[in-house]
């Protein structure tokens, strides 16, 4: 790559969040670099679009460092629309979300809004990152992890990530010196069992809140779970062409 | 199956919409039903799910037919898990969601609702479908896909959806007589171009409604949206390990 490369940087716990603060951090050293991030936390919101109610956008100012940002008020895939579609003049060369404050790993990538950005990133044409610290505190020490995410997204651009598959980086709530590596994975297959507290509101109305337990039953070495629990930082290259094409010859055996 | 199936109904176009009454009705023919839908539209929802807010829900009495039904002010996917680790007894056999009004097929699975709750259902161990007619009105003629909905639910119920595997179901608008048939296919390689349509509210400040084009480059014949264009109803086996297993090798070159 012969110009600096245009980076557009986004998460879903919103744009005055530590972890994406510490991504634009990162990106100045390596790229153009523009902001475009939800303006209050997204967690939980998937794949959601807004496609039955309108969108606002307005630019910041004053903020620290060479970046232009844009905070908006849709979800985190919305944000990747509206920045290659409306606010930038020319498609990024790499898109990076996060870092966010929790794990993404094994099914949790399903639900989350960080990498449902760096999907709609991928589905547009534009190589993309996902990025995901393992603690959800809002003070979590992003700086032991800095040197990971650069290496992980220097290489990205020299490489070049493969075709219609985006990466879903996740980094073990580790010092520094303590991480051991960085391992290409698959995702576990584990899920979560729900457990719903139900409480009573004020005038007397039933509600609950959604809590569970996340339960890791994949016993393989070559899992994003297995390489966090054993101090490594995990990488997974996630698609979005869903069809289990395997099951395709069985289906047909139906009687349809 | 030696008792009736227990079937779990949901849908993202809100418990009031005529799809999912369609779909109530046929469900009757075949097993138990249970209807925990959300309280207003969800479309675009993609897998999202509530984390920061509470959920309320609460059983509707009144309802023609002999199913129980729960209104939830939640996602597909929030009403599954309520639905399954709260409101349920026992596992349902089968969970169905829609019928949508509005197509699912190619890259829109990745932004439905209606899918998402199947996919939900999935990643739960209970065998799912997710049905949509290419048709948004709110006035859609369901009728003519009822015996098609009923066969796969019968055949799906029969044969068993391959393990990890959903099925992605959509209906041509045509009449009855008009339906080829039904085809396994593959997603298409498509995607959605956006444009925004940008706008100033009473107040003075600009704000944007999505806005977009599908555009299929996908050639193949085995497609859905080949299918679904040629007049067969199209079947998509969709799974939720994401992982791109066949790019693994390839980055692990890389120097990390």
């Amino acid at each position: 790559m012969k110009e600096k490369p245009l980076i557009l940087i986004t998460n879903d716990d919103g744009i005055t969040a530590p972890g994406i603060r510490s991504l634009i951090k990162i990106m100045n050293t390596i790229g153009e670099v523009v902001v475009v991030a939800p303006d209050s936390p997204q967690s939980g919101m998937g794949h959601a679009i807004t496609i039955n109610s309108t969108l606002y956008c307005h630019k910041i100012k004053n903020v620290e460092g060479p970046q232009m940002e844009y905070s908006c008020s849709g979800t985190p895939a919305d944000c990747v629309k509206l920045a290659v579609n409306e606010l930038l003049d020319r498609k990024p060369d790499l898109c990076v979300s996060g870092i966010n404050h929790g794990s993404n790993s094994s099914i949790n990538v399903i639900y989350s809004g960080t990498m449902s950005a760096a999907v709609e990133a991928g589905i547009e044409g534009i190589p993309a990152i996902g990025f995901s610290l393992l603690d959800f505190q809002w003070d979590a020490d992003f700086n032991a992890i800095e040197t990971f995410v650069k290496k992980i997204t220097l290489e990205a651009l020299e490489q070049g990530i493969p075709k219609n598959v985006v990466l879903n980086v996740n980094f073990p709530k580790l010092a520094q010196q303590d991480i051991k590596g960085i391992k290409i994975c698959r995702q576990a297959k584990a899920n979560w069992v729900e457990e719903f507290d139900k409480r009573t509101n004020p005038l007397g109305r039933e509600y609950y809140w959604l809590t569970g337990t996340f339960i890791n039953q994949d016993k393989g070495e070559d899992t994003d779970e297995w390489a966090l629990e054993n101090g490594y930082v995990s990488v997974v290259p996630v698609q979005f062409d869903l069809t289990a094409h395997h099951s395709i010859q069985q289906l047909n055996t139906w009687n349809l």
